[in-house]
């Protein structure tokens, strides 16, 4: 028969069965995280209507779409985890309860240039909460929480989130009178950490026409930095002079101190007015999130208040605030920095069950014992060799290995074998699928990143 | 500004965030359980390149096929997860341990014809086992006993999990000489629940050109019932009158034998002569599971053994043994039938936290207590009326609801309201997370499924 090669299409993940375990631990703990803070599981068609999806959609992120027709319908792939949720607002609006909070961990489709590091199909792992007319300044402050907790318990600590206020860039754009150039201004001085300061400044005069007095001033704003009572109080130094931008000021302030309540350490966040986070849609609170050490990979978790989640869909007003992690592209970034905590067993059993006798009844039994006291059991019953049985052992990584010969039968025991180890020891039939869960449950205590 | 109606396709599911809580529950029971017997977990693209997925489609599935292109390549959405694993293992095979034992939970997508109940993206959560050359008999033991779990710790308790052997039934039409008719006839047998067994007879003398005493043998041969000891009492009559025939019984003995082993209670399995399993793919073991009070949705679990997994990418010969839960369809069903426990709390948080006070310090350090210790905690800020607060935790169903007044915090107490007593109580502030733990943990250790 004629073969087809069998390949994965390129910029589409598709990890070894070591990797994918790891991944699935931190899949685990952003669902279990976000769960913590009760944030409903959600989980949308990756099939939309193309009218539907693409309601706002324009420019770039339109020609990335995966969009065809089956029959008579126009179809596209979900580009994100947000517009379906607008959606899905918009059309439950009447059985949903508001504030409405959500988490959703799902795939998405951007056909996007193939390059290491980037993928056409990525998981995004999405946090909002949508309010029916108005939402508490609280939820701007519960976001950052949410974050650290969740890197927190990934074993990530050198991260820091940034967090800044759209009113207060918009207001201070509005105090030099620059509100219909404040687009070109933030997406200029977002490329500040790039570009360096002088470069900004000669942006901003020759292509955009911003007086050389005024760029000043924007360089001396985001030049603004120093502990985060440091930065507030520097930003006192403008108040007054818009209303637009005390607004802004109270709100990160408000912001910060209930962080400090969070529980959220002073060293994993800062406030960062060179944060702006797009442009039309948020409208407070933004953030952004750095590996400490990894600065070159940029935010690993971002999002921001908006005002108006669904205004394609509906005339109600849905202000929300949400944060996304692009999981897929942080998994590849860990692995490939070498992050994954290697003391974590990724093997797909925790106990591989050697039969030595004829009979498998015993094997059986002690296998069931097992997975009723939580433990992952294999049987290996192949007719090989002993050689090749503990050769398989050692390539799938199994933490232990549990032999039953007829010694071990007639005298109510099994051989255990810690593979870490080395060590070798007899233990009752009874009592070890216990101890085997309290062995397993320690090893399992560690972090999924170790730094 | 101009509205898109919001909708989703039909033939899509999307749950509101009650039964989508249901769903997830459903869904880690089964990646749980399958874990425990040593599956190691598996994710694929959703989209291949058409060569490599259609490489064994037609017919009736190539048309059901999602394709389209984008730039100059051919794509696919999977339609299943058994293609994407044969190309995953024939790809991987030199950086694979066989046996290789994988799950999968994913999304699958067929343009199947929309109706009630049938879905056109739908999850399939499937186990295999594959060997390498070879695969022990105990595999196709062991994964009824899979199943006999994961419905078990669902709540499912009126099932029966039918068994047969691919061999006895080619052997059969062997000794019969239609073997060159055995499609044919396997498709019409296979209709007996539906048509009965003279029209059965009908069509394979009229329209196969069965002659009719051996119509009458095939009729003879799938009547055969009762225990499965009386069922293969009767079995071992053909013995000796086909070598194929012969080794089919002895591994449906085996297999049986096995499933005691297993644990696998008599009344939740049943040798079932009738069962075929599609025409060229499996080669021994067959299943399919059947919920006994409701016939009429077929298989919700099948599967068997199959020789050779991935023989259009690959001369490997891989041999494996696995089954398939239609996971959407299922949930549909149990959805439809009422059969979801009510007693299992489908609100998005454990606890909903009323702060009482100006200062949110006290109710934001309660919140964070409440999560360190395991239970879902909410905060509720909006500046509503107590009316339309309480009026929110009755509509998203919350369990228990905290409010932390001034005399509270001046207490060190909090009090907690059971919403489904009604009762109130004041319990100590440190106290109160363990003790919402342990009610909460005593309330999830119902099942999904209340029969």
């Amino acid at each position: 028969m004629e073969k087809v090669k069998a390949r994965t299409l390129s910029g589409f993940m598709e990890l070894l069965p070591g990797p994918q375990t790891q991944f699935e631990r931190v899949r685990r703990i952003l669902a279990d995280t976000y769960a913590l803070y009760g944030f409903t599981p959600l989980d949308t068609p990756v099939i939309e209507s193309s009218e539907v999806l693409l309601a706002k959609a324009g420019g770039e992120t339109e020609k990335q779409i995966y969009r065809f027709t089956k029959g008579d319908t126009d179809l596209s792939l979900r580009f994100d985890l947000t517009v379906p949720l607008a959606k899905y607002v918009a059309m439950h609006y009447n059985e949903l309860s508001f504030p409405f909070r959500r988490y959703q961990i799902g795939k998405v489709y951007r056909g996007e240039r193939a390059q290491r590091g980037r993928f056409r199909e990525f998981y995004q792992a999405d946090i909002d909460v949508i309010g029916d007319g108005s939402l508490d300044i609280i939820n701007e402050a519960e976001i950052p929480a949410v974050i650290y907790q969740t890197f927190t318990k990934l074993g990530l600590k050198r991260f820091r989130i940034r967090i800044n206020n759209r009113k207060i860039l918009n207001g201070f754009y509005a105090m030099l009178e620059l509100t219909d150039k404040a687009g070109d201004v933030m997406r200029t001085v977002d490329k500040l950490d790039k570009i360096g300061a002088e470069k900004v400044k000669e942006i901003l005069v020759e292509d955009f026409a911003v007086p050389a007095d005024r760029a000043d001033e924007i360089l001396a704003f985001i030049a603004i930095t120093g502990t985060n009572a440091q930065v507030l109080s520097a930003l006192e130094g403008y108040r007054g002079r818009n209303p637009l931008f005390d607004q802004g000021l109270d709100e990160l302030k408000t912001v910060t101190a209930y962080l400090s309540d969070f529980g959220v350490p002073e060293e994993n966040f800062a406030v960062d007015l060179t944060i702006a986070r797009g442009l039309d849609y948020y409208t407070g609170t933004v953030y952004e999130t750095i590996m400490l050490d990894h600065p070159e990979v940029g935010s690993v978790c971002s999002g921001g208040r908006y005002d108006n989640l669904a205004e394609y869909y509906t005339d109600k007003q849905l202000p929300g605030v949400g944060i996304s992690i692009g999981l897929t592209r942080l998994f590849f970034v860990l692995e490939d920095e070498g992050m994954l905590n290697p003391d974590l067993s990724t093997a797909p059993t925790d106990v591989l069950i050697l039969p030595m006798t004829e009979d498998l009844s015993p094997a059986i039994a002690f296998a069931t014992a097992c997975r009723a006291a939580g433990v992952r059991a294999q049987l290996y019953t192949e007719p090989k060799k002993f050689k090749a049985k503990m050769s398989y052992a050692d390539k799938i990584g199994v933490p232990y290995v549990a032999f039953l010969g007829d010694d071990e039968v007639a005298n109510g025991v099994v051989s255990i074998k810690d593979m870490t180890s080395g060590d070798q020891d007899k233990r009752p039939l009874a009592e070890a699928p216990a101890w085997l869960a309290g062995q397993i449950a320690q090893r399992n205590q560690a972090t999924p990143i170790k730094e």
